[in-house]
């Protein structure tokens, strides 16, 4: 991992499971620009709340992100909201930084309020065991995911090492309707707030709203995003040349992210990657691709290697966007193991065993051709498995043995 | 089952399953007025283009519905099209009326073309068998159901006795987004044909509309509604003060219709009714109430008597309306045997084994109340199970040995 410069991690078991780490901090030595993205459901869980109102007020001057795992402080009413503030306000008492410059993430179970003693004695502890090792802070933000989620990059900018570090974590409640789950973003680099919102922005738009696990968009999703400059580049403005070279490295990050959330998505045993090509507009191609990777049954048919294609073109369909079925291909596969299923709307005689053949790899590329235009664009998904109904059906039980 | 006068019905084997029933005919002694809602999916079946041509054209003068299942005559191009045109052709010529009186409907696997020879065999023996039972016909148009569904009504209009009978078929790819799969309204009324337009139109939108199995719509859904005018009432009109007396009944059938759907979904065990009251508009109710009986997180939980209800409020948060989250109120359960487990947003002490006796009977009612105005909205769904998962998995080779 390339750690960004002057970024600190923890993560420790401070008591809201029984066993696991559920509490991290990741702070930085220096005030750092910051920017998020949130989720638009409603229902903003209270962490939610407190960042939008917080980054309103300061976006360059945080200090420290605060996440617990296990409860999500949502639908907690105001003293919810009240806990997200005592929760920030120890979080500056003991890192010595101001109130104002505290980022909060929650994430588990809603309609239950924080055990506010264990949260402040675990903030406490965790100030005490800040490093350079992000992994502990990994691991304390995870829910039911089967492995952490990291990715970083390194960039030279103006002859100076620029270091990008993303964390994130998934797994139920993944839908391509906002951000995503939590993710965070922390880079040395120095870059202006217009630059890194309009990074971010972009970014989360063709990564994490482009995967789906089951269609639900939670009360707690956010993607947060941190820079403390002390790479020592000239500043990045979103016109600057280098701002590409950042952004590219950026968004691989979120991309390898977004795919990491997906293939761990709960009961899935295969990562699903819808491509709509030849589109009139991108949006157009997004809203298809979209459609189809959400489809409860383009899942539980390729989770069965069921080439039933009728449901891919079913999907995309009612979608919302009008296409002519008699211009559209469809293909399973990837590269040379590519099946050809619709030409110009006409069916193709297929041959099962070699669709169920192709069916059989972890990973399956479903590719959309509209014939219509020259965007495109890709969502991923995971399959739906027993173990989906399995897992999430005993969610509060299996939260209860942690 | 009251039967409307010079109703006439047949349904048989004719090879497309290996033994079920699988072709079936609806026919009228005399004209019907004729009205029908389609799927909103691009990817629209043959059955479905021809029927919307064909009702731009003749809309007073239906004499007959074809009805085949297992191959849905979708995405199959101009073959698939010339095929229902044979259809309507064949059984014109064995009904001894014009061809443009027949209405079409498929049912089925999405790629496949009809065997044509098998369906004009069978619309050939399954009109020399038309008679005033509609169980056949019923049996015929079935897929993965596992029961037939009719319901039926017996009105007095001006003195006469209207009969009205419904038959419908579910039970996978069922989504509030449209029509709803198969739905055939059957009535001797007479009736003005904007009178049943306006009846079906309203009944289908807080029906069939309202229920959702998986969340994905198909290119075949329709609903037709044939009234041929033989109870011999004085025509029904938009504004007649019998209207509403004719709606009543056809509405309370659509509904029994729509709930038979949604029990009868792939996999289910539960019945979910979401009732949104107190809604500052009906839109909105509905739009919340669909979000929530489609959320396969509320659906996975309540399959495993699970009272995580922040999922509920989760799944209305993301349903697009706006509302004001310190103002819900929600229970689970009805009558006498109700939980609040949220009060203007702050979360209420839940006592998990009543809960969990709650959620152990049949029919689920989730009331969500938003303490804003004065309408409401209710939808129906069902749980999602881990037989959902297998049954579609296998769909094809499910179907394969019909």
């Amino acid at each position: 991992m390339e750690v960004p410069k002057g970024f600190l991690f923890s993560g420790l078991n401070c008591g809201i499971k029984r066993y696991r780490k559920d509490l991290g901090i990741a702070y930085s030595t220096s005030d750092c620009v910051a920017s998020g993205v949130f989720t638009t459901n409603v229902a903003k869980a209270a962490p939610i709340l407190y960042n939008l109102k917080l980054l309103e007020e300061n976006s360059t001057k945080i200090r420290a992100v605060v996440v617990n795992s296990k409860i999500a402080n949502s639908c907690t009413g105001q003293q919810g909201l009240e806990n997200a503030y005592r929760t920030a306000q120890k979080a500056a008492q003991v890192l010595h930084v101001d109130p104002s410059s505290i980022l909060l993430a929650s994430t588990g179970i809603i309609g239950l309020q924080l055990p506010m003693d264990k949260i402040e004695a675990g903030i406490e502890a965790a100030s005490m065991c800040l490093n350079e090792d992000p992994t502990p802070f990994a691991e304390a933000i995870t829910t039911t995911d089967t492995f952490i989620k990291m990715s970083s990059r390194k960039v030279e900018i103006d002859g100076k090492r620029v270091h990008i570090l993303g964390i994130a974590k998934g797994s139920g409640m993944i839908h391509p309707n906002m951000a995503t789950v939590l993710s965070f973003l922390f880079t040395d680099a120095n870059i202006s707030p217009d630059a890194l919102k309009k990074a971010l922005k972009a970014s989360v738009e063709k990564s994490y709203n482009m995967i789906d696990v089951d269609g639900d968009t939670s009360t707690n999703d956010m993607v947060l995003a941190l820079a403390n400059g002390q790479a020592g580049n000239e500043r990045i403005e979103e016109d600057s040349p280098e701002f590409l070279k950042f952004f590219e490295s950026f968004h691989e990050i979120n991309v390898e992210l977004a795919k990491m959330i997906v293939k761990d998505g709960e009961g899935a045993t295969k990562l699903i990657e819808v491509r709509v090509v030849h589109a009139p507009d991108e949006l157009s191609a997004r809203r298809i691709a979209r459609s189809i990777v959400s489809s409860n049954l383009v899942k539980t048919a390729i989770h069965a290697q069921d080439p039933n294609w009728g449901r891919i073109v079913a999907a995309a369909g009612c979608s919302g966007v009008n296409f002519d079925l008699a211009k559209l291909d469809l293909y399973i596969g990837n590269g040379k193991n590519t099946i050809t299923v619709l030409k110009c709307g006409d069916p193709c005689e297929l041959n099962e065993e070699e669709a169920s053949s192709v069916l059989s790899a972890s990973e399956i590329v479903l590719t959309v051709d509209l014939n219509e235009g020259v965007d495109s664009a890709t969502a991923w998904g995971c399959d739906l498995s027993e173990e989906y109904i399995k897992k999430n059906g005993r969610y509060k039980a299996w939260a209860k043995t942690l």
